[in-house]
C-alpha cells in the first residue's frame, strides 16, 4: 500500500493588534486542529503588521514553501484593511470588484448602509474564487494555493469550514499523550532512547509548573497510530521503572 | 529636541506544540507589552517547529532584520529541546558548558537528581551571557542581539524581567482607544480622512460581533500621545455626526 503524501500549510496572521499584544490570536490553534483532521500539517506561522511590503514578502515566501497558505485579518472595510490589495500585488495581478461578492454585500446591507467602504470588501485579486461568509457577507477568497480569511474568529471559522472541502489532504497525524508526576529531567535519558527507536514519531515533552506542582506531559505524534500507542506504552513502563506514576493531564 | 530612535524586535516561537494547536501561546502578548513599555516595537513573529534548519533560517533572518530577537521554547532537558544547539549553529560557534549555569543547576538539584540531561541545560553558544531563571534554575542566555528564553510562561516572564535592563529602548508608542456602537463600514470613509491627516499615527479599526451585537473599537497609536488624543477626539466627533455613540469596550 502506498503511503499517503505529507501535505503542509502555513498561516500568515496580518494585524498590528496582534503584534501590539492588544488582541490574543485564537485562529492558529483552530486552524491547526481543522487542518490536521484532513491530513494537512501546519508547519509555520508568521505574524506581520498592516504593512504592504511585509505582507507581500511573507505571502510570496510561504506560498512557495508550503502546499497551502492561509492568511487571517485585514479584509474589512477600513483604511487599515490592506490584505486584498497586498495579495494582488504579491501575485502581480489586478484587484477587481467581484460581481458575486458585490451582490452578496448588496443583499446583506440596506441601500442606506451600502457605501464605497463596504463595497471595497468585494475587491479581490483577478482570478480569485470566493469563500462565503455566512456571518457578515463580506467573503474571503482563494487564489491558487492561498486562502484569505477574516481575522474575527467566528467569521474565520465559518470560512475554514467552507474552504476545507477544497483542500487535498494527505497523511493524518495521530497523537497520544500521557502525563506523569516525574519532572522532565528524570525521564529525559530514557525518552531519548525511545525517540531513537521511533524515528517516525515526534515525541514532545512539555513541563508543567503550578504552585510548586511539577508534571510532564508527553505527546507521541505520527502517521501510524499503532506506533504512537506503542511508544506511549514503552514510556509508561519507563515512568514506572523510575518510580513515577501516570496522572491526569493538568489543566493548563 | 532630537527624536528618540525607533527600536524594533522580533519574536521566534519554537515548538511543535504551538503549531499542532495543543498549546496556546501566551508569550507573544506578554513580550509585546513589556517591550512597548521600554520603547521597543515588536514587528514580526514567527512560529517554527523543533527542526534545526527551520530555527537557524528564522534566527539568521530575524536577527539581521530587527534590533533585537527573542526566542521562546526548546531549552529544556529533553531530546526535543534543540534551541541552544541550533542557535550555536546559526552563529557558527561552539556549544559550550557554561560554568555558572552548571553551578546554578548543581545548586538547584540534589546530587541524585543531577544527570546529563539536566546538565545539558547549562550548554550555551560560546560567547553567550546568561539570563537568570529564578523559577527552575536552568538559565536563558543572550548572544549578540538575540535573547533565548524559556517557553513556559512563568519562567519566560521572569527571564523577560531579567533581560529588560539590558535593552536599549527608543520611542515609546502611546495608545488611545475608543469604542462605538457603529459598525466599521459606517465610519470607514471618515476614518480614512482622519488617518490621512495623522500620517504619524497607526489608526486601527477592530470590529466586534457577539450574539447580534456589533461594536467597533478604534485604536490610535503613535509616539506623540497628544496627537493620538487629538485624532481620537476627531473620531468621537465623527461618530456623533454619524448618529452613533461611544460605548464601553466590549469584553473580547
Amino acid at each position: 500500500m502506498s503511503q499517503p503524501p505529507i501535505v503542509t500549510a502555513a498561516l500568515l496572521i496580518i494585524g498590528n493588534e496582534i503584534l501590539s499584544g492588544r488582541t490574543q490570536d485564537k485562529n492558529l490553534a483552530y486552524l491547526a486542529g481543522e487542518l490536521n483532521r484532513v491530513g494537512i500539517q501546519l508547519r509555520e506561522v508568521r505574524v506581520v503588521p498592516d504593512v504592504e511590503a511585509a505582507i507581500i514578502d511573507a505571502v510570496n515566501t510561504l506560498r512557495a514553501r508550503y502546499d497551502y497558505l492561509f492568511t487571517t485579518g485585514g479584509i474589512g472595510p477600513t483604511h487599515d484593511d490592506i490584505t486584498s490589495e497586498s495579495i494582488a500585488r504579491a501575485f502581480g495581478v489586478k484587484l477587481i470588484r467581484h460581481p458575486a461578492a458585490e451582490a452578496a454585500l448588496r443583499a446583506h446591507y440596506t441601500p442606506e448602509q451600502i457605501n464605497e467602504a463596504r463595497l471595497k470588501m468585494a475587491d479581490v485579486p483577478e482570478g480569485s474564487s470566493l469563500i462565503p461568509n455566512i456571518v457578515s457577507a463580506a467573503p474571503g477568497f482563494r487564489i491558487e494555493n492561498v486562502f484569505i480569511l477574516a481575522g474575527v474568529p467566528k467569521i474565520m471559522q465559518a470560512m475554514v469550514a467552507a474552504a476545507i472541502p477544497h483542500l487535498k489532504g494527505g497523511a493524518v497525524v495521530q497523537s497520544v499523550h500521557i502525563t506523569t508526576n516525574l519532572p522532565e529531567g528524570t525521564i529525559a535519558a530514557g525518552l531519548t532512547e525511545i525517540q531513537a527507536r521511533y524515528p517516525d514519531l515526534d515525541i514532545g515533552s512539555y513541563p508543567y509548573y503550578k504552585q510548586g506542582d511539577v508534571a510532564t506531559t508527553l505527546v507521541f505524534r505520527g502517521i501510524d497510530a499503532g506506533r504512537a500507542e506503542s511508544a506511549a506504552k514503552e514510556t509508561e513502563a519507563l515512568i514506572l521503572t523510575l518510580g513515577g506514576r501516570l496522572i491526569p493531564a493538568p489543566i493548563a
